[in-house]
């Protein structure tokens, strides 16, 4: 059995906590690691605060070969390391892969922004007050991060920690899911490697207390959360003095209007809906039809989603397998099960099989049940019509959450529309609210979040400014 | 008899030749100025450069304050000016007041814009020779400038010259066009009033010899023309090493699509095609419909150009009047009548009345005709069908000019192949290309110009970026 | 007695809690106003979500005019208001008459940012994912705002919450100083008479319980803080889900180097050790001299502040006047004496007289001491010696806080140390860290607070970013 | 003896005049190449234009894999093709392999900005006329281009044509100069090996009348040319309507004040005087040292100059190597001959022997003598003292010619002097003019040049922004 050992300030260790790593397919336990504890947790700290100033004086060129070098390190790495991925979190391969492309690339451009940090220039004799004098705004490193990452990208959303950190010269310790560790300690052992200083990056799963003072220890500087609005906004209220970044999650809607390419719309709706089993922040969680197209639509897409491959994750043909563990799909089965006694209606699935909950198309739904005003991570999407547009901007918008949404439509009053009134952190036209490409600013208002990532706007939430201001005469 | 002296270095000048200023609509002769020869010419340009270190390093309040204050007197000026204008020019009142409106905001945003002049920053070290080193980019004036304006916006067209350069800090001679040199010189007044340096703006209307020295002096830095393709293409070539910016005509079209707004498209295109009659360089020359609403927009269309009001442009209810010339009266007669020898067909006006033009509309007609392929600069407007909007673009974009280009759609589809294939510097959905606030980057490309205006943008053409490479260790 | 009314969703109101306002140079109530309860809050706060949407979608020439106006009635009304203020917070007239030059500043720049709001275009087509797609990026307000102000700034820190919230959208809700409400009830009124929606802008004094409701109501969507540490910190914590903006004291520090030029060192350090009796953020309460000059520096430097004038804030000649309050004089009587128990010597001042407290000056301090180590926010200057330079930043960096720093050098091998190595939010060269202008970046590091104002960087704080992606095929 | 055929719209040939091409150490003819005629420019034009829409339309992620694999195809061929630069060229191969880590980087830093294509956001209702519109702005490619390559740099400086041009959607026709053709044309071998629409870049060397063409012919949108400003303002009069760039030369000058590390200031100006034989733009032509120290510096600047080492530029060891050829080392020798003549003094060398001249230093030199005021491009710099500061930037400045200038100081009134008053495109403080890396913005002022290099500059140049004017209602 594999053996993973833990990161900390730059040297991998044991501790006296092993993590069992289980393949949640067919449920055995094929790898180990170990749990940080509060001593590996303050090990890790001091090496990152021991790190701060050589970090923040890194030549850009060093910056940006560290950081293009595990990017390579990641292409080469492939097919191994997706496997790795996919055995630890069910992830079908042709997803795994995906996400291993997507995590060479979000290396790639942090190492491009790297050379890129932002700068200014204020003149600063408005009124009398400022004559003769000049301003200059540089942006330096916030110092010491702690990274907190979800099970369900559990490599590549935790390289949106890692490599802007690193861009931004900022000094991180990550912390991983537990069920999904070793993707990112194989990142680990590519940084190992580089010429990053010792200490600068810790990789550590931690039990809760160790957890906790991640979000708590005033020496870290600031907080970057992936994972779900409870945890991130309690997380938000402990963080003391830090800057807090909190990608969280939402029940992203589609609008289908009557003007849509509808085959177009029908495709893009059963990945955004099923890839991962929904287990995706911005999975489509609910889709608003217009009338005059919704039996069309619903009759086409319910066949389509029929179609899905269900199989072993590693299998290159499997389209959709199991959920992350069985909790979860118990939970989506008495969310369903909650929904169809208050009126809703099964067009397709709504059963689970041991980790595997069978993808679902729900109909008559209504906004307050928890399979669409809460966040499902499941393969749950509810089908309604609409009447007018304004209507449907409005059923997207009677939601706590925030995060992105889809619009199919070819007229411009709808897109205007859209753009302008959907509020959310991004609106996707003619395609899936699922839609995200590693460099986008990314992130959600409402409950869904706080700041934004996609590398060149992550680090900026990751530097503070400093103003010069200077004698021109 | 109203004298308007010239403005030679910061003083108010006669000169030994007269210019009598006539007013287009009853022929009178109404004010007097001087033409400007090489002398005044020479004196101007020594003025200039003497003026140059005091504009360059006078501080941003300052600035402001000089260009704020003229904004306000062109609005309490208001009325009296536009009277002035319309006199010279035989502009309608309507119009002429909205151009010291456009005035005083022209100064205004120059205003706005000298607080906020570029600046940057560059990171340097991107290999190991630029190890221990940042970069800063400032921008400076580029020093003496000259400008030359036309007749048709004889105030905004020459504030858009004269603002941007007090903004940059470069001290500027204007040349006004021969036949409508009053509203500029009541500007010189009012610059003459502020605190702005002496010799850091001259206007002078000028004899031809005298006007081609601000073209070929190489004293002067920049040369901003705004004018006839013919005369601006020429005056590249003799430039020297200026900076040369060229706002020139064009032959701007309208796309009609079938999901367009019809009573809105008739409606901007009327004002489009025959404010000031047509003496406008993004005037709407060539209106393209789809054939399926083709006959119902022409007679629409027909029918409200029928119902313009001609009259004295003094008369605040006159919409259309004379041109500014019988010359170019009689040009637009000579280029209709060839027209309709070569086909084409006259739906409405096409005769010549003295210095008054017919609204004129004409269908059937070739893009090798000179209505078409030509501008006009008169109140005619061609109107054709088209059949997809892919013809539709080409058709635009079958000219030698680019200016701007309108387009009346609802569909997404039809805004993106606009915006991402028509040859030109603007496009404006829903509305005329006509279409202009003064703060937006204005500018054409192939034979239409070179660089860009818009206060924003003119400033930073009238500006050198210099580079500051320093340690940071 | 004059009484102000409060301003709650767009009317002015009395509540059944009075609060008379006091002058704390002569201790006469000379005006009344009225405290908010939690009924004013709500008030305030359902008029506020009212107004959202149309603040949302005010075109921008509305806001500048709205902006703009402001601004000017702020100038006509100068003396006046000065007047008011200087009585309510024992400001001397000319600090009083420069806040009101620096507020009408506050809300013009304002007028002119709200045109300026950002947007950028985003290529999406990084990798196959993207291909066809590009992506905008629009700014939309956050929604109903508080802004908390302190009473030192009584007016322009309050118009640094107000014109920002109004020029990005959004509608806000002020709370003033107990003790200083009066001058921003005066913009109140000024406010009302604009086309500003009704309820965009409330200003109401509050009690304990409803000032907190301001902080923890999930209705609104950011806090805008500036006051004590202390205070600021533990918002934070209680702000559940909302964006929060904190700025917050510090200790302000000025090196002089040897190659400063000592003249202007001490003429400029003594304005930014006493003006308001150090009743400033960014007061200087610590001077690191080079040893080389130190007695020479101390010399004059005492000299100087023994000059100061004390007398009437109302007198225009008065230089000095007394504390907010007897409470702080108190406080920082104990302090100066805890210091001089500890080993500190004074070289001036050091006593109280009721609320007068003498400028101060002290040296041999400790950075333990709370002379050193706290916000002492009181007309009290440390004078201490350093050796090389490095050692003088390191002075500066042992500090909880990191707001300002003021560095007197003509090296620039120490102006680059200075700006990559202070820890601060503003470094200024050959100035006091008093110095500010209303639209640099403005805000600190470390305990010193979160975010950033000055127009442009508070709008951004204001507003959150919206991506667009669509086709482009 | 090796062939290079020429590269004409995507195929490579030969023409009816072959172009022999010598080694200018020991002038034997090692290789050959041909020189295009007419037709094969009218080849290559025609076979641009045909690629003008694809380039255009290619999605960034192609573009940046083309350049990319080009970038790396530079470093995987390092050492061949810096033996190829040495040998046509005599730069000696410790230059040559630093121009090709230069070309790489070119290549590179064009791949990354192909992704950050401007766009900008506008809001346009800033006045009535504006209202319910709002503006975005993209860049488009000018289409078809000419670049025109020294012999100094023969690989990266035609780079700095052909990589923005790729990177910004523009076909290119690239002429090298006829003594330097093959390192270029090694070039267009990997070029064609990669995905890159053929037609898109053509390498020709040609004839006189050939090379006219790429000037005058009017489907080419923009010419970039690289030379000397005699024959480059020439183009710019007979370029017609396309947009120019030159980079011309200058008589770079440098100041070394009192305070500057003399050591470092010697060092680096004998790289900057006599790095390849001083033929390079910005190399090191006139010293102006401060009377203090004049002595020491001249001493030891002189000593440092004689130890150069000569020889072979094949060889590892050579520091300094013969000129391009005989004509230009006789030209050299007539110009100290007659500043000599004219009173100036030869400190060090003076002689030409053959193509190889000597590393000459004079002094007692007049601004007026051909070695200080035209550009010597040869190993000749002059040392001459000075007294103030104000003096030495007056010296610098008192030339028609403006690229760039060095500083050594550590006074920050001194770079702040010489950034804000010396007329050129870039200062360098603490180092020679001769710095430049591949992305920071170069070019020249006056005599200099026209516009900016530097990728991110260059491709701001070759492109043309439009205007999209929509509704948002």
């Amino acid at each position: 059995m594999n053996e993973y050992q833990i990161y900390v300030g730059g040297k991998f260790r044991k501790t006296n906590t092993p993590l069992p790593v289980t393949n949640p397919y067919n449920k055995e336990v094929f790898a180990q690691t170990w749990l940080a504890g509060p001593q590996e947790v303050e090990d890790a700290v001091l090496a990152g605060l021991a790190a701060e100033e050589e970090m923040a004086s890194l030549p850009v060129y060093q910056r940006y070969e560290i950081l293009h070098g595990v990017s390579e390190a990641l292409k080469s790495g492939r097919e191994r390391l997706a496997t790795v991925l996919a055995q630890e979190s069910g992830k079908p391969m042709r997803y795994a892969l995906g996400e291993l492309d997507r995590g060479a690339q979000t290396f790639q451009v942090a190492a491009e922004e790297s050379k890129r940090l932002p700068g200014e220039y204020v003149s600063i004799d408005w009124t009398p007050a400022g004559k003769g004098k000049e301003g200059w705004v540089k942006y330096f490193p916030v110092g010491l991060m702690a990274g907190i990452a979800p099970f369900n990208f559990p490599l590549n959303l935790a390289l949106h920690k890692i490599a802007p950190a690193i861009a931004a010269g900022n000094p991180i310790i990550l912390k991983p899911a537990r069920s999904t560790p070793l993707s990112v300690l194989e990142l680990a052992k590519i940084l190992d490697k580089t010429s990053l200083p010792k200490g600068a990056v810790s990789i550590l799963p931690t039990d809760r207390e160790a957890g906790n003072q991640l979000v708590t220890d005033p020496r870290i500087k600031m907080l970057s959360f992936t994972g779900s609005p409870a945890v991130g906004w309690k997380m938000k209220q402990q963080a003391g003095k830090k800057k807090v970044l909190l990608e969280l999650g939402g029940n992203a809607g589609v609008i289908v209007s009557d003007t849509a390419d509808i085959d177009l719309a029908v495709k893009r709706c059963v990945i955004g809906g099923y890839a991962y089993s929904g287990q995706i922040c911005i999975h489509v969680q609910r889709i608003y039809v217009h009338e005059r197209i919704f039996d069309d639509f619903a009759t086409r897409f319910t066949e389509n989603v029929k179609n899905l491959r269900f199989g072993d994750p590693l299998d290159p043909e499997t389209e959709i397998s199991v959920m992350i563990d069985e909790e979860n799909a118990q939970r989506v089965q008495e969310w369903v099960d909650e929904s169809v006694e208050e009126g809703a209606r099964i067009l397709l699935g709504g059963e689970k099989k041991e980790t595997y909950f069978e993808p679902t198309v729900l109909t008559k739904t209504a906004e307050s049940m928890k399979v669409c005003a809460l966040e499902v991570f499941g393969p749950v999407v509810t089908l309604e019509k609409f009447h007018d547009f304004d209507e449907a901007v409005g059923f997207i918008n009677d939601s706590r959450y925030g995060l992105q949404a889809g619009v199919f439509t070819n007229r411009m009053d709808e897109v205007n529309k859209a753009f302008n009134h959907l509020k959310v952190g991004g609106v996707i036209v003619n395609d899936v609210p699922t839609f995200r490409v590693d460099h986008m600013p990314y992130g959600g208002v409402k409950d869904s979040g706080l700041g934004r990532e996609g590398l060149k706007y992550s680090i900026r939430e990751m530097m503070e400014p400093r103003l010069l201001v200077k004698n021109i005469l």
